[in-house]
């Protein structure tokens, strides 16, 4: 059982052993330079945790594990363009630094290489196994992204149809990755499917997380301004729960609030924020994740394998789903 | 051994037995109209071609066929985008008809359900060579579009550079069909091999013509106004070739007309064709289609099969490249 970081080395050596092509440098050199906007490689070094529940030989999962990053920076630089986002991760995004020609063209080629790194498991008939699961999963987060798209001009949109929308465009995902960690392994198509709802239940858990913190968390350890999504009125779950559940009097005063611009952004903040305390919003979002979370759990205690392999993958999740920013 | 039309009937069968996704129609319903844009089913149809030479069963090879057509129905969406084209085959692009982010998403659910139809082939050791093919094939259309692209803003593109980009945006992908209708026939290497070159080289003839019959075809046959490349100051192999070999005096009065805007667009389509007429530019680009035309025949030549069944492959591929318009 390898430590995170440990993971995390042998999916950068494996990058670097793999770069893109050189030619045309303007189709890949966005590529790689999407891959240093990326982040931390969670969704590899969970394949590769769920591969590590059945066996050590890690580097055989390292092409899956690499597809899977790929999809993801894919993802990113197309959502990019349809945000017209100017900056991830406080830089220029690709179609910013370039054009939405380069961003189209090098996020193109992107997934084709996630496919090619698929390609290079040995064996054909776990790369069947992998193409189907990735095949099945890279639809669901179109379609996930295709409902947030919809979404933005809709003013109904329900709680269910919320969390069915981060269920399909990012907690699938990490499913995938540990279904395809499982695959790798040759682990029996029951501990798959365990896994993967562990991932897509835990990454549900994560995004209402996600949500809690953008507007509770601390601000230093957050990284960024508390209270983004409150200036830029995102349709977040504690909006929809408080238009939901709320007297009248707040909904109107929140609907109110997400018509007006951010000259006074503290003023705004603190207002918003107030309409979902006197609701009660952020103790029933909390339930509402520790019931994913515990859900999700429960299909991880489900899986057959030797004691203590659970460990690492186990400790990170929920390390992750603690963590106060 | 089918015919065409016989063909034809067996993937439109097999595009209405496997359809997209009814939900979310924001994402599918501009897939199903791209398809209505697409055109002729030729490439999946080579692709059959490709298997009879060696079987019977198409039926076989419908998926593969299927994950082509989609591919290029897909290159299509977000090459449309990048040029800025209003219309395709006089009807809205996806990209006029809804959005940009649209066409973007559809493009890229598209590219997925071709890999999706490619894993639906049985076999796994199958599914793994096709795939094999086809992300080397996907990687190199990026690759010539994005030439194409960098060629926009160049005025030193050399005739080789020029013919690399039609053989990796358009050229390899026929040679792909036929590789892969040979691989799903389980043909030898060497089978496959010869196809690959055979449709790659028939398909650098192809647009060899393609460039001469835009300015030289009949416009009754040609079912658009004869001249468009000139009237759009494309630089295509008659500019090429013209641009490397015309004397001075033509070389500038050439550049001069590509900068000069369309006002009157008999006069500028008869000065630009009298200069490639007076420098033998129509007689110069049929030789060279000429040539690869006989290459190609050549490595369909040396496919190893039984008496006969190269005919109807032959005559398609004979076919268009004598067609006048």
């Amino acid at each position: 059982m390898r430590s995170l970081s440990s993971l995390l080395d042998a999916i950068n050596d494996y990058a670097v052993d793999h770069p893109f092509p050189v030619t045309p440098p303007e189709l890949y050199q966005p590529c790689e330079y999407m891959l240093t906007l990326g982040g931390k490689r969670l969704r590899p070094a969970i394949l590769l945790m769920g591969f590590e529940l059945f066996r050590d030989d890690v580097a055989r999962a390292l092409p899956a594990a690499w597809a899977v990053e790929l999809f993801h920076n894919f993802t990113l630089m197309h959502d990019d363009i349809m945000d017209a986002a100017p900056l991830r991760r406080g830089r220029p995004t690709v179609h910013t630094q370039w054009n939405t020609t380069t961003a189209i063209l090098s996020g193109d080629v992107m997934l084709i290489h996630a496919y090619h790194h698929l390609a290079r498991m040995n064996d054909a008939s776990t790369v069947l196994s992998l193409l189907q699961t990735f095949n099945r999963v890279a639809t669901e987060v179109c379609e996930g992204q295709q409902m947030d798209v919809n979404f933005e001009s809709r003013s109904d949109v329900s709680i269910a149809e919320y969390i069915r929308m981060i269920e399909l465009k990012t907690a699938v995902l990490l499913g995938a990755a540990l279904e395809m960690g499982a695959i790798c392994a040759d682990a029996s198509p029951d501990a798959a499917a365990h896994l993967s709802d562990f991932g897509r239940l835990a990454g549900i858990a994560f995004q209402i997380q996600d949500d809690l913190l953008d507007t509770y968390g601390d601000p230093a350890k957050l990284g960024k301004q508390v209270g983004g999504d409150i200036l830029q009125n995102k349709k977040t779950l504690l909006v929809l729960k408080t238009l939901e559940m709320a007297p009248k009097p707040d909904v109107e005063a929140l609907l109110q609030w997400m018509e007006t611009g951010a000259e006074h952004p503290e003023q705004k903040v603190n207002a918003v924020r107030a309409i979902f305390d006197r609701n009660d919003i952020p103790r029933l979002m909390a339930a509402e994740k520790k019931k994913f979370q515990e859900e999700a759990f429960g299909h991880l205690e489900a899986v057959q394998t030797a004691p203590g392999r659970k460990d690492v993958l186990r400790k990170m999740i929920e390390d992750l789903l603690e963590r106060e920013s």
